[in-house]
């Protein structure tokens, strides 16, 4: 196979980037990842291997700091940042105007209004860029953008429980099937790597484990992705986000009632033909829900439901491996995408 | 003191019964429960420090096979049924009918409404006799039954998720706050010994290690009682328990909509007042919302909140012990309340 | 590709069956394997993806019930059992005698000497047959018999902690270097899948889950293996097993004295060579010890150590997937070497 | 009751330091007990209830910085310094000399050997004093020490590793049955919880969860502890310490030979008659094990034991909750001998 792809990867060290740079490394598509670290990355070590022995026997994935230079030396042409969102808000425009396609894993270019964008509070040294380069940036979700990654010059890969949410939603909003002056409830469970690899009080084992605890309740930031993408007000969703005592693995419990009364068989009809086309998405049989368990260390999203005995009350249940379709495997596939790949490269 | 409580318990084997044991070992009122052993029993052991070596060291607990006369002969006046409810259901006439204080942790004696019972497929022998029992129980969360408990003959102690949810409901329920015709969605996580001790694929450590799933959505049991004891039409509720990858615990975080906009310390007040007098309910200032931790092997059921910008949709989040305030813990509390003493009395 | 390997297994629906059905399913070399119930599996569904909707998405993995006429009608080569001890026992001479290889993942034929097999209480139809049968039978370490396992009829694929254990003891004990005379301590540590998927008390998850429990001391059954493998007398071994609050991993901590003081880079020199053509050991340099989460999901056994300053009191680390080094994995890497194939075909 | 002991407790926010505190708070014979914070101190809060709403409820436990001056102000007369063993280095000499009752927690002053502290790295301002000092410490653990901790000035609460082990081999120890040539191999797992709550990538919770490790391996500084208190040489005792994935606990697998033959009820015999006085130390019947689970949240140690067929391979199994006898539990047991009360006071 002719590999002129080079894929680089700023962050290799956190939880994303690592995930990320296992599936590169075996990704038959791509040249093996160059990966970079930059000033204020959580670990300072000369290779991957020495912080994930996970990886040790592949032969070596040494890390370097990253310079523009180095990147154009070592002909990198895809870009992935792993990185707080600061930094990627910082560094994309420069990788962009370099001709670079960049896929970010964090929140600095996902959304478009630029009042949601309020609780990032980027300092864009270059607003007029910075407003172009949101308009030209496309919301890494391929199953509702597939058309539109095709050469996108930046993805901004979805956050993990707004890509939950939004898969199960898109199908009934978009067939305008809801209720949405009743508002929309997401009570969504996430395992602890969600929290990154920076050591706090919160992420502690002993503060996790034998607990659940509800955050950040009407403030959080995947929210305004989720109603962007959705096309919704903000008084008509709530989202609860909640810490689990596992280390990954994401359910959303997403209660919602319909304009009219549905049998069952024709919401499982309207989910299973939304995503028809869509490998990633696993539609449940009615009467069988999701569990974390099913999509751990897959690249799927699995989507079930309940409808309540009037027929109007829907619950859905979405389920997702954070770090594979809710941060790295999104990122293939995105990629995937972008050069025209089959989106199940490098991912089964 | 002058002890002349004899308690027993049927069922010491399984987890709320070995829970209950342990308290009333330690109770200051009561004497040394008589522990009785029912054929079908989980496991079948001489002394229950065979099974449960933790309260070895105690002196040694004996478990007999229970019979009435056993029961007249050991002096028994409060009789605890940790026992499937179609037992509790069949022994319970016979207890009260000989004057005994039957305090029953099952579901065989919560609901009034027959309609709702229909979930439990009872065979009363006498229906009749049944029916003027179940005039007579009284549902079994002290904070909302104090004056009715004293002197009960038969205690229906309230289902664990459903103490989590009366308890945080109740307060703006009776104060007519609630927009009941918009809904309200409970979504409840509880861990594994609330399924029973009886080993199951379901409780399978394999099967519910990192993992988290939904389960009898719009179906489970505690359903009826909900409804009944906030005096809810079943469309007024939605109710989705959770299984959670932990031994004990359980988290209600429930949605709803307020009539009229509210302050915060409104909310607040009204939960403070509402529980002035009752130690076993705490109230977290908005902000600051409860944590399965918090309340781990204590009798404490802990409710936060937090109100959405417009000041109408509350999130309330509620903890507690299943099997402590959400199963032995509340039956001991229901005992101090039936003869008179401080419900405190053995809980600390 | 040309496929003529036709893989069956019996037990696909327990957890190394399970797993190592995934495994076949992915492997570039062999057809889609066939799945056989048998009377007594723990689960009776048509379909595996309903026992494990983890595998749905793939086009369906029905399974029928076992007979040598469907057998011979799928025209299976290559026979997995998956199933008891005493199941294989009786199966695996039939299987043989029909000319198929035979791969069992139970513990019927690894031991060659019949005291030791006394643990199992074979009732064997045909003695001789069995004595034969035992007589060719290959023990399933690849690293160990890599030439005999090449066209062998029959593969008693090894133990989990045996595995773990006899890795990483090989090297030393081969070369002489240790005091046999003063004993072997290997004390080890699992997760609870090496258990079964058979729902009992001790893998009821608030049984296991906070724990740690010692079992089996001084008689597991694999024991034996351990001796005859490694040419020990049954004095020379003490082997603790530990049940873990994991789902899967196996860690084993091994104490032994070597006869003559060494310098680290020697034992390390010695590990490294005796594995030197061996993909799935990896040996750790001095002062890094392998931890669980290094291998799982992987086929890896990571081997480290540290030597006491006394330079001869040795302690070494040993790790593996017990699903995957310690059953599946190791079953196919078993198969790859049969059919001649390189050892990590599909298990990367 | 006439309360004249005044406790107070350095680094409440710690986990042994609140669960000492949350003893105190319900001791029979003690004042509430007073809170000091220090500089560098994890936390900074007015009040111990903000860190751990867990005991909020009980009236407030306010914290106040240290000095001197507010210890003798409160009436201080027993100091509880669970602080970084340095601090407590540091501020014993004056304490001492003010007249207070010293309970450290800390490994400051557990070692009598100069040249086992070299581990310690301690900078003493007056080594003389030190040294003093160090001769008038107890060792903290009350079945060895019983009759010299009686008006002690300074206890050397034991540290949690060693507690299990010792009072494990003590029995056997001291009455000459083993073989300490042969060594001593102690093999032991501890809950997270042990490492402190200070957050590091140690204790990240996806960095511990699913995972089992061994450090220190050869140098861990509770080896010090153990040597001294039983007596033994550097070569004759290994001891390995694990992480295990749970909040709290500790299991100790020892393995040991013994000078004779000797049969399971004469070792039985031996620990029972050696802690028959100690209401804290259950020994098991041969034949069952300890598990962690059964001394959680309670002060007990458990000591069971396993005798190979050669009847001189002995393997015992050692647990305790190492923040109740590995910490804050056994340092209220060295309060109540100190001042002459009931050992189990405050401790049921």
């Amino acid at each position: 196979m002719n590999y002129t792809i080079q894929p680089a990867v700023v962050g290799a060290s956190g939880y994303a980037g690592f995930e990320l740079t296992r599936l590169l490394l075996r990704h038959p598509r791509v040249k093996k990842p160059v990966l970079f670290t930059r000033e204020g990355d959580t670990a300072d070590s000369a290779r991957l291997e020495e912080l994930y022995p996970h990886i040790s026997g592949n032969g070596g994935c040494p890390m370097e700091p990253f310079s523009w230079k180095a990147l154009a030396d070592r002909g990198v042409n895809v870009l992935f940042l792993a990185t707080p969102h600061e930094v990627s808000r910082d560094w994309t425009p420069e990788a962009v105007r370099q001709g670079l396609h960049v896929i970010d894993l964090s929140g600095a270019w996902r959304l478009a209004c630029a009042a949601s964008r309020a609780v990032y509070d980027f300092h864009d040294a270059d607003p007029e860029i910075a407003d172009q380069l949101t308009a030209r940036a496309v919301y890494g979700i391929p199953e509702l953008n597939r058309s539109r990654l095709k050469e996108a010059p930046l993805v901004a890969n979805a956050g993990c429980y707004a890509t939950s949410i939004i898969l199960a939603l898109s199908p009934l909003v978009r067939a305008g099937l809801i209720d949405l002056g009743h508002g929309i409830i997401c009570d969504s469970k996430s395992g602890v790597s969600g929290a990154g690899k920076q050591p706090t009080q919160k992420t502690h084992f002993v503060e996790v484990a034998e607990n659940l605890s509800a955050y950040s309740v009407f403030n959080h930031r995947h929210t305004g992705e989720i109603l962007e993408q959705l096309g919704l007000q903000p008084e008509q969703l709530v989202f609860t986000p909640h810490l689990l005592p596992i280390p990954r693995g994401i359910l959303s419990t997403i209660y919602l009632r319909l304009n009219l009364p549905m049998q069952a068989v024709e919401v499982e009809n309207c989910l299973r033909e939304f995503y028809a086309q869509s490998p990633w998405v696993r539609i449940f049989p009615q009467g069988k829900l999701p569990q974390i368990q099913y999509s751990l260390h897959t690249n799927y999203c699995d989507i079930g439901f309940a409808l309540a005995p009037d027929k109007k009350r829907l619950v859905m249940v979405s389920c997702l491996d954070n770090l594979m379709k809710g941060a790295a495997g999104q990122a293939v596939q995105n990629m995937n995408l972008m050069f025209g790949w089959n989106e199940e490269e490098g991912l089964r």
